[in-house]
């Protein structure tokens, strides 16, 4: 808990006025459930109210950046940066897997690295923050953590090239395109995929990354780069 | 717009700085379609924004006022204040529904007293709200409009009395709970509906209400009440 304190302050000058709530985030279920007897809260509640002030904070921000957009496409994009793989990312570069509490058998079955978990616990942090600090400081450290890998298209590039390939060729008809994993390596919390994309059974790229989607993703880009040009 | 304006002002101490936001959150898509040359913009993109700062302030309220509930329960109760129905009564509460722009064909089909333009509205004006004055504004509205309701426990009841009354039944085994309309006056705006509930094809009690669903509800609680007697 100390260390954690220490990270935030020192990474985002953060000092929680009550840290207890800290502690709550930072507690997932599994370990509330081992220590019953003690009534440790858990992070449910935080998670609760975090994922409604994260999705305040990036309609806003999505509202004003694209003011020429329909609330469909809004919905849309929304979806893909708050989507719970996404917010196990945020949760890994602020290096906040370190701190969590898990059970004995959620921690032995890798729960460190799940994203569900993860997400929730990003989640949990920001609902601590805005009972603590406010919507402003949550918007602050949000403008810090999420917005600049949004602004650099993070999430608008997946879903895209998939999306991008399977236009491009059903100009030409309907087509079977394939998604195959190829590779699984790594240890559980730095995992590396490698995924091909078949296309009517004939590879058309390959790509890697560290979900099965983001190199689903890469496969697809490659495979897109490929194609369009074969085209002229 | 000058008699929304004033009513705004007259009611609750507002007034927009930026009057193009309101004049957008009273327009719905049929008058924008109607008037496609003016390119008029409606209210949807508002309506993203609203939902999602209406669902952050009636978490941050849910998660204070029940300390000890779960967060499925503060999801549950969350989304019974928050659906359309609900919201659609706010509007007419404030008597917004007076002001909406809708283009001819929604007039005269009877869009005016529409639950899913209502509560569409609500959210939108939210949403300008949001915009024009932030988010501690948008809460003191709501504390104002809808908490007191909350408080005064409209929300609970709903689908409360329903639930009691099968879950007083079912000790005895398994019944058949039946609702049925029995009359439904008044003008669109204005409905009245009588619904009686049958145990087991016995008349057990009825209700009335503005929606159906508050008639079943005002009919499970009297059903309830003479069945719970019953049992002593």
């Amino acid at each position: 808990m100390e260390d954690l304190k220490r990270a935030l302050l020192e990474q985002f000058g953060l000092v929680f006025a009550d840290a207890s709530l800290l502690e709550t985030a930072f507690t997932h279920t599994s370990f509330a459930n081992e220590h019953r007897l003690l009534k440790i809260s858990h992070n449910e509640r935080l998670e609760f109210l975090g994922d409604a002030v994260l999705q305040l904070i990036i309609s806003e921000y999505l509202y004003k950046k694209y003011p020429k957009r329909p609330e469909g496409d809004l919905s849309k994009l929304r979806s893909m940066i708050v989507r719970e793989e996404s917010l196990a990312g945020f949760t890994r570069d602020c290096q906040f897997d370190r701190y969590v509490k898990l059970g004995r058998g959620e921690e032995k079955s890798g729960g460190r690295s799940r994203d569900t978990i993860l997400g929730d616990l990003f989640e949990a942090f920001l609902g601590a923050l805005l009972l603590d600090k406010g919507v402003e400081t949550v918007k602050d450290f949000l403008y810090q953590v999420m917005i600049p890998k949004v602004e650099a298209g993070n999430f608008e590039r997946v879903t895209d090239y998939k999306t991008k390939l399977q236009e491009l060729l059903q100009v030409n008809g309907d087509v079977e395109i394939l998604y195959q994993v190829i590779s699984e390596s790594g240890p559980a919390h730095a995992k590396n995929f490698e995924v091909a994309v078949r296309i009517n059974g004939r590879e058309a790229g390959q790509g890697q990354g560290r979900s099965k989607k983001l190199a689903e993703q890469e496969a697809a880009k490659n495979a897109f780069e490929k194609e369009s040009h074969s085209c002229f």
